[in-house]
């Protein structure tokens, strides 16, 4: 990774400004064709949507076309930097959504974050496209933003940051919690970090069968427990009564810590104070709470994920919302559902329990992967990622009747 | 055009849907790709843009993006059909963008017809691009619309019902005025239709000197006279006192007829009483104020323009729009003032005036093509219009002032 910056800059940069361009698909050499793209035949598709606004994916774009939305108010790991200054991010998303699933993407950033605009700024637009996902939206208002914008639409409204996370860190939670010989039912879990991904993930484990008596949410001033009096209503919600009021206190016992916070915030004396064979995602990027190798020379007993690319087990959100999405539209799903996500925590967890095709070995310049404590989670160059969780994603939305195709 | 209705489904259809995608312009085969693409290398443009706002020109598609905006109150001749059914005009427009000056659009369907709402809309997500091509919008709404949004925003906010017809209409015109012999300061001009286009294209022909005391403007319920009191603010700037109140009354001795209504108004009475080397732009489309070989048959000393591809002299947006944007960009103009326009619509008329390249007259399937009265602007598919235009319209804007390049 060296010259990172230099080299990012570049890309950018260079031969054109930006990563995403337009192209038209259709035939534009003679006048016909234009005729029949623009006036006068253009006319007929507008018609035909005009009767029956359905027809808009049978003519236009819409149902091929996601919208990524910021307000730029909680980018990456840079915070609020603003909507135009968070751009690049998501340009970044768009290429991501059409590099692994031939999603196109509008990128809008809107240069507001006062949550009523918000709103009405997306609601007003929302018809452009087939789905629409919210990207870097600080915490508590995403929770709001997301809720109100579904409710009134009638195209998935999906907040990455939350159930995009959520997806990938519950998936390979299953398959290390598989490993380690643990039931999610049973476990005693940390979650460090009580914001958007924070919230959503412990609602999609709950929903697995997490117990949240046995769950502690620890916020940058400790544990969330019923004593605290400076909970926002998504916090309380996660406070439990115990005397466990620091970081340390939490982890003593965990079998899984979730760090969802800030570089090195783990300290070797929490690991060691886990329960035998733990399991630590250390998901701050690209700084974790706690250094892999320092953790593993600690705890041979341990699994752990980061956040980062040239670490095994790599928590990244781009083997989820592709597919999450390919699979919605492709059934023009209204919603992206809580079957829709669980459905795509079973399939990624299902794929590293198989053989690793060599095009993935070769993609990745090893020799061998097999699934276990190095390799709980699929790799994003895995060319059955397309294949299977589109597919789950749109069963689970028919079943779940939320589908309209 | 046999089955154009057909042939304009299908084309709209197959083999996907609609006519415009995205695609990555940049590298994305590896994980080092995708590193400088999205986390963690894509921090560094955000903290340059963050740092300076016009880093964004340099390192996102900002300054080759174009929102095609619209709330499809007045599409086409279809009239108020609503945000979503116009969608496949704003991508037709986008295709036409593309092709002919190879700028992305977004098009963006906004489903209020709330002026301050729309105005919200459209004020939040303007950073994203580099300019905003306001679109199919009802008048008198569009002016205010317009006005104000440009008054906020720092990028071109154009509305091409208005300015982009203007352009096209005036060129076209002072190449007709000079093959009939007249000056633009000494005719009568009728101007039937007093919405976007009419007011947007009189406002134009002053500002090229055109005598606003020569210039009736008539409306479905006749001449813009000071005796009426149903006028709002923009059609009242032109209402003169006159005795001429009916559109036929307008006619006699007129040396220009200028429609932008509906089809048949004009009659061979009208056309007749208008005076000698008489011009009739006869825009309506598909069906003409007047059948044009009616007109011709009437009046040998007639030039005759329509809006039709079929028809001499089309009078088209298409020659307008591209390059008027293609020149905004390219100098990163803060507007698209009034001496761009003009700018514009010299070069498009001078290029009519220069010897046709074979090119041209290949794309058309002709053998000749000189200036004079069957030849008043140029044909579309001519790539001179490319090199000349948006070269006029960036030194316009650098002579003017609103050039940031």
């Amino acid at each position: 990774m060296s010259n990172l910056k230099e080299d990012a800059l570049k890309y950018h940069a260079e031969p054109r400004p930006g990563k995403i361009a337009t192209h038209i698909t259709k035939p534009t050499a003679t006048q016909r064709d234009l005729a029949l793209a623009y006036s006068p035949g253009v006319a007929e598709p507008v018609r035909e949507i005009h009767k029956d606004p359905e027809a808009a994916y049978l003519y236009t774009g819409k149902g091929n076309l996601v919208a990524v939305i910021s307000d730029g108010s909680a980018v990456l790991g840079l915070g609020n930097v603003g909507a135009l200054a968070g751009k690049p991010v998501m340009e970044g998303k768009g290429l991501l959504f059409k590099r692994f699933a031939d999603i196109d993407v509008f990128d809008i950033e809107v240069a507001t974050q006062d949550v009523e605009e918000f709103i009405t700024v997306v609601k007003n637009i929302a018809g452009t496209f087939g789905g629409i996902n919210l990207e870097d939206i600080s915490a508590p208002r995403c929770f709001e933003i997301e809720k109100r914008l579904q409710a009134m639409l009638d195209i998935p409204v999906f907040h990455d940051d939350q159930h995009g996370t959520a997806v990938i860190i519950a998936s390979g939670l299953m398959n290390a919690l598989e490993i380690q010989g643990k039931k999610i039912g049973d476990v005693n879990i940390v979650c460090v970090g009580a914001g958007a991904a924070g919230i959503a993930s412990m609602n999609l484990l709950g929903a697995l069968g997490a117990d949240k008596q046995k769950l502690l949410m620890v916020d940058s001033k400790g544990v969330l427990h019923t004593g605290r009096t400076d909970l926002n209503a998504f916090k309380r919600d996660y406070a439990v009564e115990t005397d466990k009021h620091t970081l340390a206190d939490a982890c003593q016992g965990a079998d899984v810590f979730i760090g969802l916070s800030g570089p090195d915030i783990m300290t070797v004396d929490m690991l060691n104070s886990m329960a035998a064979n733990p399991i630590v995602f250390a998901l701050s990027n690209p700084d974790p709470e706690i250094n892999p190798a320092v953790a593993l020379a600690a705890r041979s007993d341990l699994i752990m994920a980061t956040g980062r690319s040239d670490q095994p087990n790599q928590i990244n959100n781009v083997l989820g919302f592709p597919f999450l999405f390919r699979g919605a539209l492709d059934v023009r799903a209204r919603c992206i559902n809580i079957e829709m996500l669980k459905a795509a925590v079973y399939t990624l967890a299902e794929l590293a329990r198989e053989p690793v095709p060599q095009d993935v070995l070769d993609a990745y310049g090893l020799d061998a992967l097999e699934f276990g404590k190095d390799y709980i989670i699929p790799k994003p160059f895995d060319l059955r990622l397309r294949e299977r969780v589109p597919a789950a994603v749109s069963k689970a939305a028919r079943d779940s009747g939320v589908a309209r195709l």
